[in-house]
């Protein structure tokens, strides 16, 4: 009983912050499939976002992507979302789709190209300021394609030299977190390819330098909650793009290819500590073929159903099986906890925060969906623009 | 001596079809970088692929893709073509970009969206008809994002019943050649996605249906020449589309990722009597970030290359090292064969030939690359659209 | 009400055959651990199996591996096996541990060590005559480890001529299971890879020859789902090896690794109409380091769990939801399925058997367990005499 | 001239260490196949590998496992060695044998298995002293097979704990190479998974720990090359496990699977500094199949040759082509060197330091692959002991 109480409360304090972009339109290099009601600018985006707040009461962070989320005024940016009950998040980066960035960014082996990319980066903790975000999420494309392209050993020099000066136009309370990624766009090297080289540079660059895993750029068989498990025992865990996957750098709705595998990264996620606000739980998904902003609801109730998961793990039990060295019942203690059917209590937690039990119902109720398609008539779509 | 002789006349023989849209602009969903020169209708592509003919001499067809080169007058452009010296290849149809096909095409639910990309399919043999080409290339992008999302056997019963329309209509002389994918842009059910799937359906519908490998669709670890030698084996092999890859499509040039692979492709290709005109050989590849003429260049002479090593292994020494289970004199007959530097030889093939033996510094002395950036101005140029 | 009824009437009539081996030691070919209760011959493995049948009341039958089950007497041990209530199932013919069959078995270079395997696979008919077996279970492990070692071509019609003759001899009743796998332990090509392989053998065969998927034989990122419907619509698929695998043949408890996929695996039987007993429902696990008859009892509720979610699968709400492409409302049908906990469902299937709801806790109560490490002391473990 | 002067002079400096457990029997979990003339002890072991160095001319050093290799007296071992012209080089440890290690040695639950493993990592260190090997090499089979089966974290504590230990025991010449392993054979998580976990565990232990790559225990896809370099850049790269791959750990012979792969490896050593004997370059390849010597002197061959073409690497016109981001003429740079027939070169080096030219000819003329059958008749051949 208390301890379902404790539960409850834990997943009432939860926070998923929601990309601007999965607003948007996107697609693969085959075909953008553009959707009725789209928001055409970021004050749209934020509209959208601040409706799977509403319907959810745990999303209340929007992350933005510069260019796309560029505009004149970020002070009125960020009163437009207060009012609808929702703030700025993570600034993200963008140094993949501008013409001088064919050979990379940060990495490029042309100084002026770097420079460029930099002062990209620098603009965005400006912005920062602007928006008081409190992180810069840094996820580079930067690669090549073939052998002897370019110099491997280099292009880390030229990356490390690039992380350290916008580590240090960082203010008190901003961090860098740096995503890795196997490979996509780039097919030979991709400059931060795996968490080890993440983590490698943010030790150095020091304590505001964080790793950010998302969930969908590891190789095949890579085990995701290890990395987890690692990163916050070492301090280096800033947060999370989730998303799901069955094959590569798919985007799908977060707990929608493997919902055990996103169990077991919450799971590693309490069991280390990390289920504070240190720890930033984003979703970065494309909903390419799907609603949008439903997939988005969905997206989040799937990462509470496993947070929920989580925090029912027996800890006792386990600890004890696990000391005893009994696999079978260490194992089954997990898969208790699994197994159970956590949407009845997450209805109740939904009603104790004063919201309907049933987001995505809720939503389709509000009529926002019919409304937003009739009312976004004109303009251009927000997309990825590549 | 004479098995030289041999080997070089083989070459001479050799037949590598460019596809017209890898003259264009490609990209990933992150960016298409614009080069300068790029052919701004089919027109100019096949101006280019003449070059690629003109400076290889193995390049004799070009695959066109419909609708990208689609044109008022087929006459006209397969004239175009053969004035300069090549000919119109496979027809390379499209079901993947009209906003109609964003939950597919021939398995789409809806039996009105099928019609549609039937009667597409119809149109590219009403194409070859004009074209006097001899194979229709069908790549489906159909599949599902989700689980649940579609039922994965009746999208089955729906592409048999296109495929069947489809050949029904097809002349004495032509093929249907139906390729496979694992993934892209489906990420979770792809409706081709392996050999075995695309085999099971062409040996339903006849002779004139057979299996077409892209040697970047398969999963990690697929051992792509085991599945040449089986379709040769089964006489289900219409042919190839060439490319390279490190980890999924990513399309680069064929025997830039594993030039060893490539070899022991052309080996089971030579081995199975595949080397013949009823295997079509065709290149599939995007060049993102290089140039493209001379990356098209250099894709035909890697496939010379492992085609030369592979007609080089001396079979003889070969087949008694197997027969007496000498397994490392076996490996290294087959090693010895990729281990020769086959260039001298081939420069030697070329100039029987009456061309260039070094087709690059050829091409790059022509100054065809130059005169396409300076005449190609306005316009549009040829991309995917997407 | 009704429909609750059909799905508890679906899983009394449910067939999980276990392998003897399992109850056996193995190990990894770094390891073997032994562990203590072990039997030390085909008789108790029986005895054990019985166990698990008797707990679970739906593992009425087991498979036997020959030669490490091979008997004087089969009709003494079918006995035994219907005394403690039990069946004897499949014959897995093992060509993979003589000495002769380092280069292969049925594909291997020599006629001679090919007539061996040959004759194995007859003996193994025979034993099934005397069992009263109806399948006749194939796994080769022939393949090669390195390119050109031998000749992919010739392996397959060596195969091929060694099943047809195995195949002449099979009774009017019995059939062939041919199974796939990728790699191991041959490293580099593996004479029956992939399903498509084994449908083709199978094709050319006839009705008797079905093709059997083993979860844990295939490339990282194959969907399997897909290759159950497509088997089952080929009317091909003979059964199952279930176990599961986070990376290759890790031949894990069934459902530990992936609920989600075993899920979905069972939802494509039940939709495809093989959920009968034309499809052989079968375990091939290794319990390394987990005590082996509670591994084996939880693997089968596993089963049990997975089909009874994709037995609730609502059929008309998911069509209705994939017929308008409702690709979220499609998904949401079986994930609720997916997410209910079936555990007390499947605790009433039990008690209207007849049996403990709980069979873990009954098994452990049983006292079996330490009975047979009481009394199993002496004589020779079985295990797979690698 | 000079050039090639400069890389025959580099290549006769080259040393590769041969392991001692490659001469004896090894095999799959489904089988070992014994082979004639096999070593039966540890002496043996080391005449064996005199045969490799004395035809190759670059082997000259012979890794240890211990308790493989435990003798009486090190000090007659490291004799016997000597007199036959090779040396002991690392001593590799063992704790995945011992019952007790069923559930992990340095990471287990049990406080007193983890002291048994420490304990056995000292006596390595012991051995090492009495042999003057230079470098300890661990590898941990420690991991989990189940989900909840073990605490991630605490595994990661345990760990660091024991290598701090014997860390403190090292002696000033000597190292401590940590090794890395996705999977097997734990099939859930491997407690060293990663380069990242073993660099984060080396980095605080200090300078003379360092990271192993062997080259078979990477995800699918994962960049091998990338991480050489990464390691290079951060001192931190100790050595190589040399074997190559189609799969997972298939233990193949280096340059068998992938020589581009390992010519891209070999060149990133040069370029990273790392071809100096402060990277211990040694094999660990199982020859399950095909004769021992002639496979390790073929492997040790591979690696001179991928070596040679990657100091025949065009430095300066690959820099100046990566510096003018012209994609193509770098590619074009480095295939030129990697496409090169090294084997001329090879024998010349191989003459100038008056050994034959052909080394598996020169083996084969030797008549030991004939003596060591007829004399090594009795004993135990040695293996692995699984």
């Amino acid at each position: 009983m208390t301890e379902t109480a404790a539960v409850k409360a834990a997943l009432k304090t939860q926070a998923v912050e929601t990309p601007s972009w999965a607003y948007g339109n996107s697609g693969t290099r085959f075909k953008v499939f553009a959707q009725a009601g789209v928001p055409r600018d970021p004050f749209e985006k934020l509209d959208d976002a601040a409706k799977v707040h509403e319907f959810t009461g745990v999303a209340p962070t929007v992350a933005l992507h510069i260019p796309w989320d560029r505009v004149e005024d970020y002070t009125a940016l960020g009163k437009h979302a207060e009012e609808r009950g929702v703030k700025i998040g993570a600034i993200n980066s963008n140094t993949f789709q501008d013409d001088a960035y064919r050979l990379g960014s940060v990495c490029h082996p042309d100084a002026a190209v770097r420079r460029k990319a930099v002062d990209h980066l620098l603009e965005c903790v400006d912005i920062m300021d602007a928006t008081g975000s409190k992180d810069l999420k840094l996820w580079f494309a930067d690669g090549t394609n073939y052998p002897g392209q370019d110099d491997i050993r280099s292009r880390q020099d030229r990356l490390a030299e690039a992380l350290a000066e916008v580590y240090e136009r960082l203010g008190d309370d901003q961090r860098m977190l740096l995503e890795y990624k196997l490979f996509e766009p780039a097919f030979y090297t991709t400059d931060v390819p795996d968490w080890g080289t993440a983590y490698a540079h943010c030790l150095k660059l020091g304590e505001k330098a964080q790793v950010v895993v998302d969930t969908g750029h590891h190789a095949p068989g890579t085990n995701i909650e290890f990395i987890v498990a690692t990163l916050l025992r070492e301090g280096k865990l800033g947060g999370f793009d989730f998303n799901s996957r069955f094959y590569a750098d798919d985007d799908l709705m977060v707990g929608a290819a493997d919902p055990f595998q996103l169990f077991r990264i919450m799971y590693e996620v309490v069991r280390g500590g990390g289920f504070t606000p240190d720890v930033a739980f984003m979703l970065d998904q494309c909903h390419n073929i799907e609603a949008k902003i439903p997939a988005i609801i969905r997206s989040v109730m799937n990462v509470q159903e496993a947070t929920a998961k989580a925090l029912l793990v027996d800890g006792e039990a386990l600890a004890a099986a696990q000391a005893a060295g009994d696999v079978l019942e260490a194992n089954a203690v997990v898969m208790d906890a699994y197994n159970t059917d956590v949407r009845p209590l997450l209805r109740e937690v939904r009603e104790e925060m004063g919201i309907d039990p049933e987001p995505l119902k809720a939503y389709r109720a509000s009529g926002w969906g019919e409304r937003i398609v009739a009312e976004r008539v004109g303009g251009r779509q927000a997309g990825w623009g590549a």
